[in-house]
């Protein structure tokens, strides 16, 4: 008799072939999960392989243009940088791969899900937050312990993505991204007339031009939610294209006060995601004001990308036109420049009351 | 009879030049000031033309060494950057320029200072401010206004300091930089094996390989002080690869909670740089803050610099050895598995209660 | 012929008679405007005199309930607190008062308004705000400057809303003050049994009882926009009761995390107000997001008002039970307690290792 | 043959007691540890109980002058306040008890340490983190499950410091509390001229004093570390009128940008130490910081206390004078009214761009 049945979140790999063979082995029925995002994978032979390991069922799902739409596009709009310089896409991908494995779960009626995520890495964390979060009655099954050593430089083929900035091409490309909402609606390079305009087709045309370029390449130390710093070595060529020209629009539209405000939750929503706390009631309250604060982040950047840099060359938009009419402003003479001084001699009472009495104390003592 | 004397910042252009005209003629003395901070002028020819003019005495200042340790080395620390993007170059300087003027203003007698910043932009303020806040009882008495219009793409010959990236060697520098106290107390060319270490030729050293590479051209829109949008170019090549390297360092060795705040602490510190306000109480509060903060970031990083990248490849510091204890330590057994997933199921409690309690309203409505 | 027409902000008062005096000698037509916060004052009188002085047009405005629904209520939400003490009591009614009378300006097609409030203080900066942001084309015509000497204790006669405590009665009152969205529904006083609810009946009514029996006297020393400090008395009787009300119940039904990030917007949100930026994209913002945050606070907060201080007596609400279902799970055994112990264990690893690093350390030098 | 030592915090009560046999039973020494922070408890009563029971030695430690010195002299200078009401007490104890113990412990050898707070409350994980934290290769061994039920008000008998203020005395306490780099170093009753100077004193009188006139009791619901909300009762007399008097001299003597950064610490602070983080480098770093803001925080604040209240009534500071040179500045016309309306329509240009904007956009639609 079955102990019941696990949702196994399966690569085709050792470690989630082990974990299968290994639950089965206890007694329990297992429904193997393979999600696509992009990444390139044999999905078929993975298939193979878990059916002959004796899995019940074998879901391969391809959640690729509501990983870009749901996930990646809010991350875009947050300017989302762990830690300054980690542009977040694992982490971003677990609880998108993790809410349909639950999905899967709740639908077969099984208690368990199981995943090959390691013991000290956030991926664990984020996987099993998520799975608490959305379907608080499951029970987390296996885990699996493996450890990256540190302390040697990143050799280059660790790098799926993007080809060594050293090999990439001499000519650079030039791309027009539009926004709207604060998200990128349609892509065009300058140099071919070619445009692609769904969420798909814009992150899979960005990460090929950047990857082609050998755009969005580090090799960091970062500090894991549970505090240990570990060492990450990362590509994200599209997000990397996205924050540079998603900075710019957003800092050309929004309101400077609303930009510092907005600033703060970025970075709080990026420490969220990070830690997997994407299904939270504070990453959801966090998702909304952003997202309010993008209504009027619309206009197209002009960028170019060459040799693992984007260089942002212009911009436009229906919101600036305010900008135009403050620089005729002051043509007309409706900006007083007596008010600039004004402005200066009061900011500055604090300060010069500040140093008064600083002189006063020194020469007392 | 003399109105009284004013200390003209002069720099040998029209826009100064008209000012120690017009000063004249309206009957102050003027003693002209130039600070030299490594820009690229002809400081001899400002000498003879500000002498011509009629100018009472005639400051040139070497003030090279001062600006990098007193000025470029806390914002380093702070890792400053203004809107997540402008390195805040010569918003640095402008108080380090101003200080010096004020110094000579109390020393020479003089009640006036001016300049030649125009009034809308930010570095009038900086500059006033400045100069109240050390010389309370100082008066300005003169803004000259000029525009650059926004819209057009930046030409090429807008930098300096920086090659364009496309016509940049096809061969990277390989350089190390060793911090001590979040400050860099050399730099080696592991290429050449040449090395430098007295702050000023690791700054000019370090802007002579970025510059050579292409490194930290930014072209952007930023919101000024007084709440304009204004476009700025800028060139920050030295400054870009230290602000690298010290991420990767400070990360690699300060607390985890410890650089969140700091963090937050250098978001603040330049936006107060950027609005002028390096000579304020919260300023300087700051500043003590974050070099409190860097006691323990020291160490090494190796990194390329090529084709306007700067790519860390790798780092060590004496501070750092505690990681590899760790690792250790996992395998010896001290760290229980169970203790990550008991970690987890507590982070979950309230995120699966609030799951629950939105299913049990959503059942009763 | 006239300059122009002036809308003056005319309390019927010393200051601003002659200032409708200067006006009208100065040519202009002037129109007064006095507005209904609920202040104690003899409208009818106010309106008398300025006709005898030669006013064109006499608006009296009845602004309570506008005051407390669109002013009060989000500032409830908000908790806002100015500097941890002053509940911006007349910052808020600025805004209120300021953005009727530019309606009025425009109605009438009056190009320049006016008030009385003075030179150094706050009130002319957020009068003045919000008649630049209603009405950007508006002209300001006239400040009187007026200064209260610091340095003495505040006599008791200064308050007019609130009782002196000591001479406030021997009983207290019981009250029940319920929420929906973060805002108060309901008043009812348990001892009599009366109850209110209309937004202008639950203020005033607060205002009252908390008036009675002292509640809400402030002396302080606060921080001015322009910088400098400045002595304050203030009385706030309904607005107090109502921050700790509010702080229980938001507290009680709202997630922790959330809680957390909803009060630094709440801190925002009362320097933005307090330095006169109600009218500002920013504050629009933070408006908008604190009252996301409050669509699940509800609920009924019991306490008692007595010698001048709310006690909170007890909370109970619709949104709250899940705390109950957590606690029957710990007696269900669904919580085990050696999760807390992994959880406390993860949460040392960094502590721990920063000890051993420093003994390290300490034990090499 | 023993399975090791035990230093065990206990406190006479039932289940330490119960610990203490039951760590006996199962082959440990015990040691028993009980701390004197001010509590009202017959200590001499513990000793005897705890050698019956068989503890091998018995620690009564008086902690009194280094709990106030050390932790809350630290909380007073950063206005330590949890969720804008809790004030920390026990919060503050735990760690200074527990460091206490984990000294022990080391000097006699013990391999573990034992104490009886309750697993899901905050209390444990105070303790253990310290423990960790302090002597990292230590094990803690025991914990004890007990709930207290939420959901009826509290009755009058739980506060042991504190009178009802409904039968506290009619007449109010005059104090003078003298501030020196903010933290209190002389307190005068102003009735009876008594005045205390120590630490231990001062805060011990303060207690007094509050407790007679039933000032600091709360009634909250709270948000735990672990994300469960819990309620509690809690009074903190001193404690309340340090915080009330703290908060007055500071905004006095401290310039308004840094008191807005340093707020922000303090909340941080207030977090780390709920949380149990009091020994962790980033309180460490905060703890520093605030001190470091505290440098002129210095006079005297003259307040009194009656019926649960505070009333602060004047403060005067030698670092105060500036306020009077401002104010004088005025008199003498140093201070042009005109840069007020510079600064004001500064300030609008941004507001004034925006509404014009929103109405360019809204005619277009």
């Amino acid at each position: 008799m079955s102990k019941g049945t696990v949702v196994l979140a399966y690569s085709g790999g050792l470690d989630t072939s082990c974990i299968l063979a290994w639950l089965k082995e206890e007694g329990y029925d297992v429904i193997t999960y393979l999600a696509n995002i992009g990444q390139d994978e044999d999905f078929e032979s993975a298939r193979k392989k878990a059916e002959t390991l004796g899995a019940t069922k074998v879901f391969i799902e391809d959640l690729r243009a509501e990983f870009v739409q749901d996930f990646i596009w809010p991350a875009v709009q947050a300017n989302a940088v762990y830690e300054d310089r980690y542009l977040l896409g694992t982490a971003i991908a677990r609880p998108c791969i993790a809410q349909r494995q639950v999905e899967i779960a709740r639908q077969e009626g099984a208690q368990f899900v199981s995943h090959g995520a390691t013991g000290k890495g956030n991926d664990q964390i984020r996987f099993e937050l998520t799975c608490y979060a959305l379907y608080p009655e499951v029970q987390v099954s296996w885990t699996v312990e493996r450890f990256i050593p540190d302390g040697c430089h990143a050799p280059g083929d660790l790098y799926l993505m993007t080809k060594n900035p050293e090999d990439s091409p001499n000519a650079r490309d030039l791309l027009e991204i539009e926004f709207k909402k604060g998200v990128p609606i349609k892509v065009t390079n300058m140099n071919e007339g070619k445009s692609v305009d769904s969420p798909l087709d814009i992150f899979s045309y960005l990460n090929e031009i950047g990857g082609k370029h050998g755009v969005g390449r580090i090799d960091i130390v970062e500090n894991r939610f549970i505090g240990m710093k570990s060492r990450g070595i990362y590509e994200t060529p599209g997000g990397t294209i996205l924050l540079q020209a998603h900075l710019d629009i957003e800092t050309f539209t929004m309101d400077k006060e609303v930009r510092k405000i907005k600033q703060g939750l970025g970075v709080k929503f990026s420490e969220l995601v990070y830690n997997g706390f994407w299904y939270s009631p504070e990453c959801d309250f966090v998702r909304q004001c952003i997202a309010k604060s993008q209504e009027n982040v619309e206009g197209k950047v002009q960028l170019s990308v060459f040799k693992g840099q984007v260089y942002i060359l212009g911009r436009e938009s229906p919101k600036s036109l305010y900008n135009e009419e403050l620089v005729s402003m002051d043509v007309q003479g409706d900006y007083d420049p007596c008010d600039a001084s004004g402005f200066i001699r009061v900011n500055a009472v604090r300060l010069r009351e500040h140093h008064r009495l600083q002189g006063f104390f020194n020469t007392k003592q």
